[in-house]
C-alpha cells in the first residue's frame, strides 16, 4: 500500500505552507501571528481500521483525512483551527479565551530589553554597584503561578544574573544576583523585588538591593570549552564502523530493525513519538511519547515558588530540539530526522537533525555454557537508539528510546545542563536548607523532575486491553501446603475503572498490559507485556497547592483512563499559567461523576466492565462501550510518572554529568519463547576485537596449563 | 615504591605450590585434598598504615606479610590453614567439624555415575518408559536443607532430565522428569522420589514413576548454535577500533583510568574483588566484591524446597568464571586478566581470562547550548568495564564494574541462562500456580535471586566513615515558611550503632556514606558518597524457615556494621548445607548483647558513639574503639542486598535474554566541582561518525532555511 503521505506523518513544509495560507484565506484582513502548525493526528477510530487493513486485515478502511493543528493568534484573539488539508478548509474553529500560547522566543526577547530598559531597573542595578566590566543578563522565565498575580494576562519572571567575561558563553549562573522583575503583557516593569538570600529573609519591594558582594567572584564556574581550558587529555580516541552499514533500513518515516518497525513523528510539544510500534508483524503499542514533565523548585521563599515549569506545555519539547551534530552528539552510523515547525508569519521553519537512529552494543545479549561440555553459546545484544535533546533554558534532556532484539524497550531521560542558581548571602552561619551552596554565594535550589511517559497501548491488537497488577506473597507456612515456609505465589488484580496507582516493590508489584482476548497458548495467560517503572518520589507540594492542582499526574506513578483523542497532556491541554484541575486526575473524576449521575439515572448497565468481554469475540469497536470509565478489555492508555528529587550536589556544577532515569517495557508470555534467540552467535570472526597485551595478570607467572583442560576441569559434572 | 607482590596481590602460582608444599611438609605422611589455597588479605589494620605511606603519608609502615589460607581435607578431616609464606610456615589452624568445603566437581560426577548405576534407579528410568534413542542426564545439586535430614554429613540431590538428541549440547531442561534420586556422601543411593506434577500432588517414594508423557515432545527448547538453525540474517556488524589503544594503563593487577586507580583481585569465592578504589588520589573504596548470593525456589512442594543455592558459598564465583572469549564475551580493545585456583593434589589451575577490562562510548555524559548564542558545548562518556561471567549450573550471571569519568561507579548483575525447570502434567486444568509453563509439561518454578554487594568504603580517608540516611519531605504549608505549600527540606538521620535498613522512594530515602572529618569546603557538609540502590523485594521465605535463617542478609536492603576482618560473607563462612545463624544479622545481635551486657556490668562509656568523635582529631585507629557496635565516625562497611523475584516469562526460554539489575555509587559534595568538566568537548574530528543518507526525514521536502539561523531563531531570548 503507498501513500503520499502515512496519516502518522508529519506535516511537510509544503502542508504547512497550505495550512497558513487556508487560514488567511479564512480570516481575510486580520492580523495573524502564527504559533502552531502541526499535524491533527486522525482519530484513533479511524486509524485502526486504517492499520488492520494496511497489515494485511481483511477489511478496507479510508485513508483519514490530512489534518492540520493551527494555533495563531489572530487581531490578538488566541484561537486554535482545525484545518483540513484534503478539502483546503477550515472545518473546526475554538476561540481560547483566557489561553496563553507556548513560550514565544522573540517575545521573551523584548521583556529582556523592556525590563533592561525601564530607568527604576537601571538605578537599581546601579545600586547593586557589580565589579568593574561586569554584564547583567537577564533570564525571561514563564510565570509559575503562586496566587499572587491575575493569570488571565501574560505576565514574565526576569531574573538577574551577571558574567564577568565579555564572552557570551561565559557561565552567566555563577552569578545570581538579588534582583527580579515581573514584566507584563504589554511590557511594563510591574514591580521589582529584592530576592531573599538568607534562610529567613522575605521578598523586599522597598529600597534598595544589597551591594553585590565581592567575595562571592571565584574560578572554577565556567563549563564552555574556550573558557574552561584544563582538559584531560587521557581519553583516546574511540571509533565505531559498520562496514556493511547499519541493521536498520528507512522509509519516509519508517523505520525497520530486527523485527521492530516503527513510525517517527515528531510535534512542537512533545517533540519526538512513536507509533504503530510492532515486533515481528505484532502490534504492541499504538503510540508512545513524553506526554509532559513538571520542574517545581521547592525553596518556599516568595518569588522562588514561580520557578515551576511545564518544559513540553509551557516550553515545547519540539520547540526546545537541539540541532545534534554527527560525532559530537551521535557517534557510529547516524541517521537523522529534521521536524518542521512554523515561524510567526506561518512560513514553515526547519529543525534539523532533531532525532537520531543509530545503533549500539550493549553487551552480553544471553549466554550458556553446558557444564558437560564445555561449550558456550553467547549472543551480543544490539540495540537500536532513537535519540533527541532538547535546551529548556538552563537544563538539557537528552530523551531516548532504546530497543532491544529481545522485544524489550527502555525509554531513557538524561537530565544534564546547568543548575538553575539563587543567591546566597556569602557569609550565613549555616548552608540554606533549600538547597546546596554549589560556589560561593551560589544556591543550587532543590526541585523535582518529574515525567510521564504516555503508552497508548495495542498488546497484540489495536482495540482491547487490560491492565493486570500482579504482586507476590509468601504463602502461609502450613504442613500441608508449605511446610518448609518458603514457597510464594502470585496474587493478580485486573484494574476495573480509571484510576492511579503506585509502586510497591516490596511485593515486587508488577504492572501488565495484557489482551484478555489473546491466551498464550502454552503458559495459557493473557499475552501481554510488562511496565518496569522507575521508583521515584512523587510531588512534594502540598496536595492543595497550585503547582499539585497544575500536575495533576505527579499524585501517582501510574494512571490508566481510557483512550480519548483529546486526552494527550495529563496537565492538561494548556499549562502557561494555568489554574489547574484539568489534568488526568480530573479527567477521571469528571467521568466518575457522570457515570454516578447515570447510575443513580438507573443505566447501570456494565459496571464491572464485563460487557467488554461478551462483546470479546466480535472485537466491538471499544469507543462504542458505554461506561467509559471502565478500563477491562477497553481502548486504555497507561501513564508512568517518574523522575527525581534533586537536591543538587557540587558535583552538578557547573555544568551536571548526566543523571540517567530509565523505564522499559517487556513482554511477558507474549512470544512463543525468546524472541531473541535467533540472534547469531558472537564471534571474533565477525566482531574483530583486539587483544591489549599490556600488563600482568591476577597471577602474574603464565602456566602451560591448556585452557581447553581448564575449562572441562572447571565445569565437569557440574 | 615497588614490591615483587602488592599485599592486595592475588597469590601467583608459585605462591599456590609453595603453599601447598609447606601444608605437605607440616602434615607428612598423610592424604591431603587440597580445596583452597588463595590470599589470606592482610588485617586491615596492617593494609591502612601500608596505604597511606603508599599514597604519600608521612608515616613509615611495614609491608604486611605474604599469607595463604589453605583448606584441605587432611586424612578426610576438612582443615584451615594459615601459611605464612615469608616463613615459610603454617602459623594458625582450624579443625572444620561439621563443615562442609564448596562444591567439588569430581566428587559430583562421581555421583551423577553412583547414582546411575544404582540397580533401583534403573528400574526406575525403566519404568518411565523413555522414547526411543533418549538419554538421561543426571544433575547433581547440593542439598539445601529443609530439616528433613542430618545435614552434618554431604548429601546431593540428582535431578532427572533427558535429552532426545544425540548432541551433548541439547537441551536436557526442555524435559524434566519426575524422578530424583537422593546420595549419601558415601556414595550410596539413599532415597528415591517421584517428584509432584500436579498442584496438589505429594511426593512419593513407593512404587513406580508416572509413565514419560509423549505429548511433551516438542520442538524449539534448543539454544545451541548447531541444534537451533533458524538465525536472523539481519544483524550488521559492528566494530570497535582504538587507534591510539585503549586509555587505560596496566602494571599488574593495577588499573589506571581517567583519574581513576584500582587493583583487580580474584579468588575463589567472590570472583573479581576491587581494592583500594581511588579517584583523583583520593580514597574512595577500600574494598568492593560481590559478597554472597541466595537463590532460593519458591515452589513449597517437597522435595523442591531443597532447590536454594548460595553460588557464591557453595560454588564459588571464582570456581564458576568463564574462560572469557576475545569477540565473543568482550568487543573492542580488550585486556584480560587470569586468575589461579588450586587443584585437589595441590597443583595451580590456571583460570584464563576471568576478568576483562574494555572502555565503552556512553552517549552524552554532559551538554548544554547557550540559548543567547546558539552555541553547544557537548563531552560523551567514556566507561570503563571490568567483566566477570559464572557458570552456576543451569545459569549464567554476568557482573561488571562500570567507571564513570564524573567519579560515578556502577555495578551491574546480568542473569542469564537457563531456567531449572521440573516436571508438569500435561493436561492439568490450570497453570501450576508455583510457576510457569514454558513449553509443554515444562514448569519454570518462581524463584529469587537475591545478591548482597560489600561495599567497605574509604571515603577521603581509609579510617573513619558514618552512614547517613536522608530524606525530603515536605515542609507544612504556613503563612510564615511555606505560604505556597510548595517548599520542602531534607531530613539528615546518622546511624548510630549496627542495623539493617531498607528503602523508601516515597521519601526519596537516600543512603550516604560520609567522612565527617572532612567538610566540603563550599558546600559545608561531610564529603560523601551516595548509594543509588536498586529497588528490589526482599526474601520471600518465611523468617523462621532455614532459607531465611541461612540467608539473613536476605532480610533488609541496606546494612552497616563495624568492619571485622573474618567478616566478609553475609550468610556465614561456610553455606553448603548450614543451618544459619552465622550471618550479618547474627553478628550484630551478638555484639548488640555482648555490648549490653558489659553495660550491665557498668562500662556505659561511648554508648552513643561519641567517643569516636573526641578521637576524631588524631584520627584514633578505629580498631580500637570501645564500642564495637558503634557505626558512626568508625571503620564500616556497608552492604547492600537487592535482586529480583523472578517469576519466569515464556520469553525467557529456552535461554534467558539478559535481566539487567543496577547498583550505583556516586560522589556527593566529595570534588569541588564536576569531576569530568576536563572531560574534552566531543568533536566529529575524533569521532569520525558516518552520515548515513537513506530514507527521507519526518518533514519530506527539505528547505533551504540555514540551520545556525533556525538555532538562533530557536534559542533567541529564551
Amino acid at each position: 500500500m503507498s501513500l503520499r503521505h502515512h496519516p502518522f506523518d508529519p506535516l511537510t513544509s509544503s502542508e504547512i505552507r497550505q495550512a497558513a495560507d487556508i487560514l488567511r484565506r479564512y480570516v481575510p484582513g486580520t492580523d495573524i501571528h502564527f504559533r502552531v502548525i502541526t499535524l491533527w493526528e486522525p482519530p484513533k477510530s479511524e486509524m485502526v481500521p486504517f492499520l488492520e487493513m494496511e497489515h494485511g486485515g481483511s477489511e478496507t478502511a479510508k485513508t483519514p483525512a490530512r489534518m492540520a493543528r493551527v494555533q495563531a493568534y489572530v487581531d490578538s484573539t488566541f484561537t486554535e483551527y482545525k484545518v483540513n488539508l484534503d478539502q483546503q478548509a477550515v472545518v473546526a474553529e475554538e476561540t481560547l479565551h483566557g489561553r496563553h500560547a507556548h513560550i514565544d522566543g522573540e517575545y521573551m526577547r523584548k521583556v529582556e530589553l523592556a525590563c533592561m530598559a525601564d530607568p527604576r531597573v537601571k538605578e537599581q542595578v546601579a545600586a547593586l554597584n557589580l565589579p568593574e566590566g561586569s554584564t547583567v543578563v537577564v533570564e525571561p522565565w514563564t510565570y509559575g503561578p503562586d496566587g499572587m498575580n491575575d493569570m488571565s494576562k501574560r505576565m514574565t519572571m526576569c531574573w538577574f544574573y551577571m558574567r564577568l567575561s565579555d564572552d557570551k558563553d561565559a557561565n552567566y549562573y555563577a552569578y545570581p544576583l538579588e534582583l527580579c522583575v515581573e514584566v507584563s503583557d504589554d511590557l511594563k516593569v510591574v514591580k521589582i523585588l529584592h530576592l531573599p538570600s538568607g534562610e529567613h529573609d522575605r521578598v523586599r519591594t522597598e529600597g534598595n538591593p544589597k551591594e553585590f558582594d565581592r567575595r562571592k567572584i571565584h574560578e572554577g564556574s565556567e563549563y564552555y570549552p574556550t573558557l574552561n581550558t584544563k582538559q584531560r587529555t587521557t581519553t583516546k580516541p574511540y571509533h565505531v564502523s559498520q562496514p556493511e552499514g547499519p541493521s536498520f533500513s528507512i522509509e519516509g518515516n519508517k523505520i525497520t530493525w530486527e523485527k521492530w518497525t516503527m513510525r517517527v513523528g515528531f510535534n512542537y510539544r512533545e517533540g519526538m513519538t512513536l507509533h504503530d510500534v510492532r515486533f515481528d508483524d505484532r502490534s504492541l503499542y499504538y503510540r508512545l511519547s513524553l506526554a509532559e514533565m513538571f520542574v517545581p523548585y521547592g525553596d518556599p521563599r516568595t518569588p522562588y515558588p514561580r520557578k515551576a515549569a511545564f518544559d513540553l506545555g509551557n516550553d515545547g519539547a519540539g520547540v526546545c530540539a537541539n540541532n545534534l551534530q554527527l560525532g559530537c552528539d551521535c557517534l557510529g552510523h547516524i541517521k537523522y530526522f529534521d521536524g518542521w515547525l512554523v515561524s510567526r508569519d506561518g512560513t514553515p521553519l526547519k529543525m534539523p537533525h532533531v532525532i537520531c537512529c543509530h545503533e549500539i552494543d550493549d553487551g552480553i545479549l544471553w549466554k550458556h555454557t553446558n557444564p558437560r561440555t564445555g561449550n558456550a553459546a553467547v549472543a551480543r545484544s544490539r540495540v537500536l537508539v532513537l535519540q533527541t535533546i532538547i535546551t529548556a533554558s538552563n537544563y538539557e534532556y537528552v530523551f531516548c528510546f532504546y530497543f532491544g532484539q529481545d522485544a524489550s524497550l527502555h525509554y531513557e531521560v538524561r537530565a544534564t545542563g546547568i543548575l538553575s542558581t539563587a543567591p546566597a548571602d556569602f557569609s550565613s552561619p549555616a548552608p540554606l536548607p533549600y538547597g546546596t551552596t554549589v560556589a560561593p554565594g551560589v544556591l543550587a535550589p532543590f526541585h523535582q523532575h518529574l515525567f510521564c511517559l504516555r503508552i497508548d497501548p495495542a498488546v497484540d491488537g489495536y482495540r482491547a486491553n487490560s491492565l493486570l497488577v500482579e504482586e507476590s506473597h509468601p504463602l502461609p507456612p502450613s504442613a500441608a501446603d508449605n511446610p518448609h515456609g518458603v514457597g510464594y505465589v502470585t496474587r493478580q488484580t485486573y484494574v476495573e475503572h480509571e484510576t492511579g496507582l503506585d509502586l510497591d516493590h516490596t511485593t515486587n508489584r508488577v504492572f501488565k498490559i495484557v489482551n484478555e482476548r489473546r491466551h498464550h497458548p502454552v503458559a495459557r495467560t493473557p499475552v501481554g507485556v510488562r511496565l518496569l517503572p522507575c521508583y521515584s518520589q512523587l510531588l512534594l507540594a502540598h496536595p492543595d497547592s497550585l503547582h499539585a492542582r497544575r500536575s495533576e499526574f505527579g499524585a501517582h506513578a501510574v494512571w490508566v483512563t481510557r483512550h480519548a483523542d483529546d486526552e494527550a497532556f495529563p496537565a492538561g491541554r494548556f499549562t502557561m499559567q494555568s489554574a489547574g484541575g484539568e489534568g488526568i486526575a480530573s479527567w477521571i473524576r469528571k467521568r466518575r461523576e457522570r457515570r454516578r449521575g447515570e447510575e443513580v439515572g438507573g443505566s447501570s448497565s456494565n459496571r464491572e466492565g464485563r460487557g467488554n468481554e461478551k462483546k470479546g469475540g466480535k472485537e466491538g469497536n471499544v469507543v462504542e462501550e458505554e461506561d467509559d470509565t471502565c478500563v477491562r478489555n477497553a481502548d486504555i492508555v497507561v501513564w508512568h510518572t517518574f523522575g527525581s528529587t534533586h537536591n543538587p550536589r557540587v558535583e552538578d556544577w557547573p555544568i551536571m554529568p548526566a543523571e540517567k532515569m530509565v523505564v522499559g517495557l517487556k513482554p511477558v508470555n507474549f512470544f512463543e519463547r525468546n524472541p531473541a534467540l535467533d540472534v547469531p552467535p558472537s564471534t571474533q570472526e565477525r566482531n574483530l576485537s583486539v587483544l591489549v597485551e599490556t600488563g600482568g595478570g591476577v597471577g602474574e607467572e603464565r602456566k602451560e596449563e591448556k585452557e581447553a583442560e581448564c575449562c572441562v576441569e572447571r565445569f565437569r559434572g557440574r
